[in-house]
This record gives structure tokens, C-alpha cells and sequence, in this order.
């Protein structure tokens, strides 16, 4: 592999560790950071609607989730997978949250992620999210806590 | 665009169109040619468990797929968008599924999902997928007709 690849994997492996430090420290800005910050950011989030297209709407999700979850809340990076060359890169992993909601209740749940990213002029930054729960298709309910 | 970057992006979007094809003509091989055909295939799909590893587990899982859905069915590929570059692409698009069960029940439902393909030996191949439906997280239930 070439140095130029494995820099590329080391940008695009960092780039989940960022975004939780980021929702760690309940930092918005910090966490939009890792994104595209403009239009063409197109994610597939946990909940409706379908699609949130543009870096200020997934903004507003990241918000709603920090509200959500305003208690001490804990979010781990687990089973970061990486592929990347030189100018486009993805990775997979489960982001795991211990979370507190105001009136104290505490959730465990267990994000699965797809981030694709892209090097724009020089920077790292995901173009595309996909974030989901398994989900039982006989009842329709999800599996926030899946086990591998 | 590099006439190379053009012809990568032709290839990673005819990979949806390959599964979906392959999918309405039933053709479980048609079906995996699409995928890394070993145990490096990895994928997050709409189902539980958290992960599927390896091309032989998500084949059983088309496999039931079109176990459930064995009436008359048809699959369409919706608003794909495609990045590549000459080694490395990613696509993220919207299945919709008209399906009739065994029991002639009528299913719609709208599979969000985005694929990630790389050039092996020249060819194009879905190294990981993410497949999903937005939750309603104070619920828990899936929406399976989400719309945009």
C-alpha cells in the first residue's frame, strides 16, 4: 500500500473518532466540522423524514439528539472499518451511546453508521451518512441495542 | 472529469441497476454478482443481526427475502446518486418494493440504501451495503413507506 493511501486511511479513520470527541463535548460546530458544510451533504439518519439533505439540516438533528439526550451521555466509536485511496474513502462502525435524558432516564442504544467522504481541497470531509437500527419486519419495531 | 472518472462512475451505478434487475427476474446468482463474493463482503441490513459477514449470509438473507415476497413483486431503483474515482465509489438510492406475500398480501415499501463498490481484478464490486428505514425513536417503529 502506498503512503499516500495509508495517509488517506488515517484521515478517513479519524474522521468518526472526531465526530464522537465532538458529540462527546456536546461541541455543534466541531461536530459539522467532519461534514461537507453545505448543500450537497446528503444522509440517511436514524429517523424521519427519509433524507435530510444540506449540512444545515443534519445540524438540526445533531441538535435535536444533544436535546434528547441532555443527562451525561457517553458515545464510543466500536468496530471502525476503513477503505480509502486517495481521494474518496467510507467507513463502517457501531457508535454506542450511554444516554440521559432530562428527567434522568437512562438509554443504551447502538447506532450503525456508514460515512463516505470525499478530500476537498485538501480536507476530509463526509459527503454521505447513513445511520439505522436493524428493524423486525414482521412487527416493524427496531432493535436499538443490536448484537452483532 | 477524467474520461476514467466517468467510466468509474458508469460502472458504480450500474451496480443498483444489476441488483434490481436481478432482483425482479428472481436470480438469487445474478443477485450476488454484484457483491465480493467471499467472507470480506459486509453489510448493515434492514434486518436484525446488527451485521451481516460475508457474501454466503447475505445471500441467505435475499434469499428470504424473496421467500416472503414469492408473489408477483417489483423492485425500482430511486434517485441514485453516484461519487467514484478510478478504484473506489459509493452510491446511495431508495428501493421501492411493491411486493405480494405468499398469502397474496400487497407490501409497499421504500428500502433506503447506499452501496459501497470497489474495483477488484478490474471489476466492479459492493464491498459493504447499509440498508435501512427510518424509526421513530420515541416509538421505536419503523417507517417503511418513508417518503423524502
Amino acid at each position: 500500500m502506498s503512503t499516500a493511501v495509508q495517509n488517506a486511511e488515517e484521515a478517513v479513520r479519524a474522521l468518526p473518532h472526531r465526530l464522537v470527541a465532538a458529540m462527546n463535548a456536546r461541541d455543534l460546530d466541531a461536530i459539522m466540522s467532519v461534514y461537507v458544510p453545505d448543500q450537497s451533504l446528503f444522509v440517511f439518519d436514524t429517523m424521519p423524514p427519509r433524507q435530510f439533505v444540506g449540512a444545515a439540516a443534519y445540524r438540526r438533528a445533531f441538535e435535536g439528539l444533544l436535546a434528547t439526550y441532555s443527562g451525561p451521555t457517553t458515545y464510543t466509536v466500536v468496530d471502525l472499518d476503513v477503505t480509502a485511496d486517495e481521494q474518496l474513502g467510507f467507513a463502517h462502525y457501531v457508535v454506542n451511546m450511554l444516554g440521559t435524558t432530562a428527567t434522568g432516564r437512562v438509554d443504551e442504544m447502538n447506532f450503525r453508521l456508514t460515512s463516505c467522504a470525499r478530500k476537498i481541497d485538501g480536507q476530509w470531509l463526509i459527503v454521505h451518512e447513513h445511520v439505522s437500527f436493524p428493524v423486525d419486519l414482521a412487527t416493524g419495531q427496531a432493535d436499538f441495542l443490536a448484537r452483532p
